[in-house]
């Protein structure tokens, strides 16, 4: 019988949520029997249980949606846009998110222990199974169960955030209000699997990944890994915010150096990025999410896709928001699914933000984000909710 | 005194024309006592010696514009274009390609001999001095020279090649008739150079890449120099071109396999791309050229090429030509060229051709580029130079 159990951990100021016997099943088939999440809540459930909202985090993301990160002793990577009197509003709204199932923030993945009891000391690594954003949301829901919560007011997420928050109104209709799906899209794109390839290779080909074990070898890829977030960096600015931002100006020069140094300001901006990457996060977990995002595919199980959207349970309100610079998930991708909702006569509303910085402006200083989401969120949150 | 000799290499199915104590003053200060450069050439030198083009190649390109390759065994990079009753028909015009210097296809680079007679068995590698696009144009300029040509008809390039071209038309505007520039840019953008550093940091981290002095330890760094083409062949396609020949179509399976293998055709392709690449090119050219295309800048140096350019001896004619898709060149790069040729009242004609092909449209099957460059040549090629 599953048995899930609730846990604190200080130093890493989160809770873990622990499910024991689960039997989750993957969409490879094959089942996680046991697992567990690391997850941040903030603000208050109402009594109601009516103010719920579920953050679904980006590829590098963790559960530190706001305050401070105890792992890298900065700020959450979403603080201001989560918190008291900020769009999601903290004073009004009971803010959950989790680390994604694979990722290395905590819950279970390939760096953490086989047995999350550590009666036994050995690590996934490669042995970790395959998983889909289907897996992830499934790993969620149990989550919101074990929680108490029967329906979520929202999900919300960015990338690979807008990816779960999908599939979430795609498996669960009858479990939420509303979704805020921004810079993402119906399927991965030919071109964002050949730049994922790319820095998978990267990793898998620094020989201290070990085929994978390179914690039971103590060692760290990290050379590939930084290669890797280099090549994923670039994709997350636009060529204009990189222009604009560092252009052609030299690092510490006023002429140019005739070596392989880093006399560009991008190039050192690119080394920081992957030097700091490095520190943060674990190799093979970067290739699970990255591998689990290569797979999202709604256009090819479009039909199934189309009569669960269909579903009479679903009358989810959908913000679909997406930026003018961002080559990664272009507006045209996330119009893909505001078509599909529309013909299907689904309460939706578009957002295409006019901004240079690219896919990653979800994370920046963007007040057209910020006042529609606040809008978005507020206007349909009943009053008699409050 | 400079001393300069020819020498015909059957096994390489090319030329070499050796130069010693030429004493090429490089950008950096250094000066290369002596080089050697491999150069093919296909048709025949007028009388007049009117009838010369020279074609500069492209990052990875190579003195086997047209014919076989003997190094590849496959055909020339640019056979569809140069040949006889081709759009540079070699009936007509005496095309001349040499490998840049830095290259590594025969000329004077980081995997040759320091001293190219061999009296002595030492590798450049990381000795060989950073070299700029001016460099290559002043090596090619002494082989014009040397082979006894005054004037060319041509200067014709793509990418790095444009580079070149624009470079020539700077330094010796009263050695060229025309140009043909194609898909280039006044400088190397932020964007570029950032995919750039990725690839360079790609190969500097593989460990067998020893500092540079890979040959003298018998060992490649070929992961790393697979990964940095891999990267590359992502910017020279289109997201477009990489949709329609690509999408999310898988490689050989029905479904997925959850793993790390390559599921989909893109995956391969890449993968593939990388493999052959290692096998026809040097990890050190490519951290040389590379750097010699970042630091290409002529709007840094805005004044000193307006003044070059309005030279009274330049009497060139310019093409420049620019793709739709093309996202490392693009048509607003092209275009500044042109601006500044208008403003300055010179004789140049522009064509954005309309495809999806990205970036390497230029080496492939495109019947407006052959058109455009057949008709260009030919109508400004005097019938009394026939």
């Amino acid at each position: 019988m599953s048995n899930i159990g609730f846990k604190k951990n200080k130093k890493l100021d989160c809770s873990f949520a622990e499910f024991k016997n689960a039997d989750l099943k993957l969409v490879s088939g094959l089942i996680l029997k046991d697992f567990k999440l690391a997850f941040k809540t903030f603000g208050s459930l109402n009594q109601n249980k009516t103010n719920a909202i579920l953050i679904c985090h980006a590829l590098t993301g963790d559960q530190y949606v706001s305050g401070q990160n105890p792992i890298t002793d900065r700020d959450g990577w979403w603080s201001r846009m989560v918190g008291p009197d900020k769009p999601i509003d903290t004073n009004k709204f009971f803010v959950i998110c989790s680390n994604v199932l694979g990722g290395c923030a905590g819950s279970t993945g390939p760096k953490e222990n086989k047995d999350y009891d550590k009666n036994q000391d050995e690590i996934y690594g490669r042995d970790f199974p395959s998983i889909t954003i289907k897996d992830m949301v499934n790993a969620q829901a149990k989550l919101i169960d074990a929680l108490g919560i029967d329906q979520l007011f929202s999900v919300v997420g960015g990338s690979m955030g807008a990816m779960q928050a999908l599939q979430w109104s795609i498996d669960f209709p009858n479990k939420i209000q509303t979704i805020i799906h921004i810079a993402g899209a119906l399927k991965h794109s030919a071109q964002n699997i050949a730049f994922h390839e790319v820095g998978r290779q990267a990793i898998m080909n620094d020989p201290n990944w070990h085929k994978g074990n390179y914690l039971e070898k103590k060692s760290i890829p990290e050379r590939g890994l930084s290669v890797a977030r280099m090549i994923a960096h670039i994709t997350y600015l636009s060529e204009d915010a990189m222009h604009r931002k560092f252009g052609r100006k030299l690092q510490s020069r006023d002429i140019i150096s005739f070596g392989f140094d880093a006399d560009f300001q991008i190039e050192s901006y690119l080394r920081y990025q992957g030097r700091s990457f490095v520190e943060r996060f674990d190799a093979n977990s970067y290739l699970y999410l990255t591998r689990a995002m290569d797979y999202f595919d709604h256009s090819e199980t479009y039909r199934k896709t189309l009569e669960f959207i269909n579903n009479e349970n679903n009358h989810i309100k959908y913000l679909v928001i997406s930026f003018t610079s961002d080559w990664l998930f272009p507006t045209r991708e996330n119009k893909e699914i505001v078509k599909i909702l529309n013909n299907l006569s689904k309460n939706v509303s578009f957002l295409e933000i006019e901004t240079d910085k690219g896919h990653d402006s979800f994370l920046l200083d963007e007040p057209d984000l910020d006042f529609a989401m606040k809008g978005f969120l507020e206007s349909n949150f009943g009053k008699e909710d409050e």
